[in-house]
Order: C-alpha cells, then structure tokens, then sequence
C-alpha cells in the first residue's frame, strides 16, 4: 500500500460535504492522490536535475505543479 | 494542518527519485495535495448528490476525476 492514510482522506471527503463514504471511494480517492503525487514529485525532481541541484526545493514543486 | 503525515509525503517524493527534499518543498506539496483532495472530493460529492444518494461511491470518485 503506497497511499495516504485512510482515515485521513475519509475525513477531508466528509470535510468535502459527504453524508457517507463507501470504503472503496475512499481506496480509489487514495490511488488517485497516489498517483497525482508521484507524478507531480517525479516532475520536480527532474526540473531540480535541469536546475543542477540534488534538492528538491519549494520552487521545484510550485514549478511543477504549474504543469 | 489540514494535510496528510509529511513523512508520508517525503517518502513520496524520495520514491519519485529525488536525494534530498527540503522542508518547505514538503510542506508545499503537502499544501497542493489538500487542495486537489479538496477540489475533488467536493465535485465527487455534488455528483452523488445530482444522483439522489447521500453516499459518496466510487463510481463519484472516478466521474469526479475525470473532469
């Protein structure tokens, strides 16, 4: 399992306005952020390499999210 | 803090390949994820509700990332 916790995305889809949240949402809204997050984080760890640095800094993701 | 657990989210980034992560970068990401959960979550919850059910589904989820 490489996503967030569970407990955690239940609550911001509550937070979000939900009466309920079957237990599969929840799982498939974790994939999705997984994968989000991996992609976003794999672009600025490229655009921290382009930038000759081994730190990815703030700008890198603030750069990469702007995608 | 509205976000999910930073180690979690280094863990991400360093699995995305980078060396180092700064703190601020972490926070940052951290910061865009909840937005993006946010965003997503709210229109997975409109979508239920435009179908009659107080429970958000799955099916919500996926329509709702979609967009």
């Amino acid at each position: 399992m490489t996503g967030f916790a569970r407990a955690r995305v239940k609550k911001m889809i509550k937070e979000a306005g939900a009466w309920r949240v079957s237990a599969d949402a929840i799982d498939r809204l974790n994939e999705i952020l997984a994968d989000y997050t991996t992609n976003l984080a794999k672009y600025a760890v490229e655009i921290a390499r382009h930038s000759g640095r081994k730190t990815v800094k703030e700008s890198d993701i603030i750069l990469a999210a702007t995608k």
